[in-house]
């Protein structure tokens, strides 16, 4: 066989390392298009002067942008036979990237589960982008849950790896010569910055975004991911669904996109903790983001920077002053309220006034 | 409240500087771009050598791409409140913009009136798009009609200013340099020239080019223009259209690209002296464009630069040849007909035999 | 008449040279939107260090985004009035194209055959692309049939070119310095090389891709191709298909991406040697393809460079494993299945182990 069907829970052992094809150059058209396709207005990364003011060599491209690129490499690998993406971890920026920059990704098997009914099981994995240096760019964990190839043996695999739920301010990746004392928030349209947001506080980013076939499948396919959920309205017409599923990268992009009414100064994307892609969308839905603070310090008060740590909920069709919660009970459990599609806890890199 | 919900009447005031968010570098990723979005065809934006041969130093970006990313930036400060976009005026290119060029945007308040209905009133700015070094690039005068925060009272606002018809030939700002003397009207696909143009003329540009939903949204997310109407099906069910109004810059470039028909040779957009979008444009309509010649004059015979001013009218869903007239009487007073969708008076450099 | 509604099959005479309008540079824009308009996944259009290591001087785009570029030059020139279009030969790829260069496209007719109904001919001509230092860097022949200006009187012309069936092995264009001796196929996803492709060998590249308006509109638009049935949902509600007709050359590039599965290492597109657009594609179509290996050689043992010449079916709305043949008889002739939109016979360049 020359074609590659993606591979099954047997197919992945402890500790295995595989090598994800197709490296990627970053260049400033995938740049271009990601505003393009979110409408992101994030001073850092649409202006090369402002970046370089702040210490950056050029214009990063949105840690997102290069998230979902590196995220990509590792789809036919990993999860091409996924039943679900079950979470994420420690996703980590270790560096800024900008135009020129190549990703390589590799991933490292850390966890193999057999689910108890024998047809699937959950793989955890710990990928990482070098870039051409081979310097760690982005590193993450994540699990999915993947089809068994022979679901009547048994493969009594059973190892967890242990993952933190938040990534802690040690671990943070500070770009060096950041330096945010000479910031004009001016530039980036509000006036808020990292003094000003209190922890618990909550933010309803008030705009709405609808997001069309082609958008989400040009960004998809941008970042090379080539799940077949994603583009094949033949084959998707006889899911549940009926039709092709939104990748949820694209979602988060959108979200932090939105959220920059109300968070214009949380400038740079330094870690993810934990995401939840809640419920499917797909081609029609608009999108709705609210954020709540979790936590916010210091990093450095010389270079005025500041971490916050947020939670954001994206929401379809619906405005978050109209969604009565984010959980609802469901047969005596808590579960995402149908029109939530996103529970990101992230955190963010703000100037100190 | 971290959100902005935009400017109401009340909060502008005469004189007041605004400056701008997110300064915005345009890049080749912007050009391809604008290409893909339009069909622009126009020779100097997609040729290097061809660009270099007329004294630019590069290819330079199409100045309606570099206007509408300048524009976008004023709108979340000027007309996010607004009820109608008025007019332009005294949009003058002031120089090239090339990729890698950074734009800062700001606006001065010129005038201010309250409509006699006490709901909203008339806003007059005079916003500058100031590249890295400070120079001035673009400039334009606009007014829209922004609602009142407060309609119980009156502001006895009553100001306006002055603004010309058109911009009177020594205002025009020709790129230093260009020099039309060695153009090779082979590279544009017409032998036409300033001197076969006659005053009076009517063109029918012929084409048309249907617009969908993913197009014109990914423009204006592009020039990070984030005025709802344009992105936001769900609350835009409710308004008497029923869905996402195009952005008029948008139909002005696909009337640009399709005038190329026509005016292949009207290399360079040197001003705008007004315009109108008559009626609303929504995905799925099919665009034309005719033109009429209204002026020309030489500019320097010596590097063989004419200018040439037009009145391109963009309809949509009919030819130009089966629209009975651009205006039409309805209760006694000149309106444009319901099928056209833009009124543009500009001037344009073409080259002198 | 300053607007140009192409030329009729009498405008042609034999010999005639023309040179196309709107030379081209192409961009990394240019590369990451096509990128996102097909899903390609081939390491070298992705990754500057793979290219590099393999002796491009940098990351070549795509030899089909060239092509469409270039083709779409001659469009308003060659094509405005085609009834169809009938054919490819001898597509050679002469030197790889890298962001930066710019094409100059000219087309010279070498053949002209009016049908026997009097009402149309066959145009046929050799069209070079050139780079700005005038070296050739894409040759191709293509066949027409052009309305005629006036069905009342016979031209009598009767002129048809000799073409190849395919493209000779002497004939292709390797590029200077490349070498594929340190290529590494984890790169690239696939571990087989050409010794792993046997002649005579199928493969079904399983993955479908559904196409919609704005993606193959904004293809066609990046290549600047102005034939207005791609574009004009107004014009073609009253043609039998009722909509707007798909550019062939997007399906020949989604095809080529979807066979990436499969021939992951076909690297370097050499040489077109055929190709036919056997049946109309319109959005929301999903494409499926399958291959056959019809031919394969040694180029250059030291450098590892094999040729492997590929029939590439392209396919619609039907997986090929369920397609019941490529052709189907029709009142006693074989022509293509329905279903069956491209039948493309091309040679690339692949890694001997």
């Amino acid at each position: 066989m020359k074609t590659f069907t993606g591979n099954y829970f047997e197919d992945f052992e402890l500790g295995q390392v595989i090598t994800h094809g197709t490296p990627r150059t970053i260049t400033q058209g995938d740049n271009s298009l990601y505003i393009a396709l979110t409408g992101s207005r994030y001073c850092i990364h649409s202006a090369e002067p402002v970046a370089r003011a702040l210490g950056f060599e050029h214009m990063p491209v949105d840690n997102f942008l290069a998230f979902h690129i590196a995220f990509g490499k590792t789809v036919p690998d990993i999860s091409l036979n996924a039943v679900a993406n079950l979470g994420y971890a420690e996703v980590l920026f270790r560096k800024p990237l900008y135009a020129g920059d190549t990703l390589f990704v590799e991933s490292k098997v850390i966890g193999l589960k057999e689910n108890s009914n024998g047809k699937s099981g959950i793989v955890y994995v710990h990928s990482i982008a070098k870039d051409q240096n081979l310097d760690v760019a982005i590193e993450w964990k994540r699990w999915v849950m993947v089809h068994k190839r022979d679901t009547s043996a048994t493969t009594e695999l059973n190892s967890t790896p242990d993952l933190p739920k938040h990534v802690s301010a040690e671990k943070l990746s500070i770009p060096a010569q950041l330096n945010f004392s000479e910031f004009e928030p001016r530039l980036s349209g509000s006036h808020d910055l990292w003094d000003d947001y209190n922890i618990g506080e909550e933010i309803d980013h008030i705009d709405g975004l609808t997001i069309d076939e082609s958008d989400h499948t040009l960004a998809t396919k941008l970042y090379q991911n080539n799940a077949k959920v994603h583009f094949n309205a033949f084959e998707m017409k006889s899911t549940p669904g009926g039709k092709r599923l939104m990748y949820g990268g694209h979602v988060i992009s959108v979200c932090r996109a939105l959220s920059h009414n109300g968070l214009a100064n949380a400038l740079y994307v330094s870690a993810i903790n934990g995401g939840t892609h809640a419920n499917p969308t797909y081609a029609g839905d608009t999108i709705y983001a609210q954020s709540q603070v979790i936590d916010k310090w210091q990093v450095d008060s010389d270079s005025h920077i500041g971490a916050i740590r947020v939670r954001t909920v994206g929401m379809k069709n619906t405005k978050p002053s109209d969604l009565p919660s984010i959980m609802v009970e469901k047969e005596g459990k808590q579960r995402y309220h149908p029109q939530v599609v996103l529970d990101l806890d992230y955190t963010l890199l703000m100037p100190i006034r």
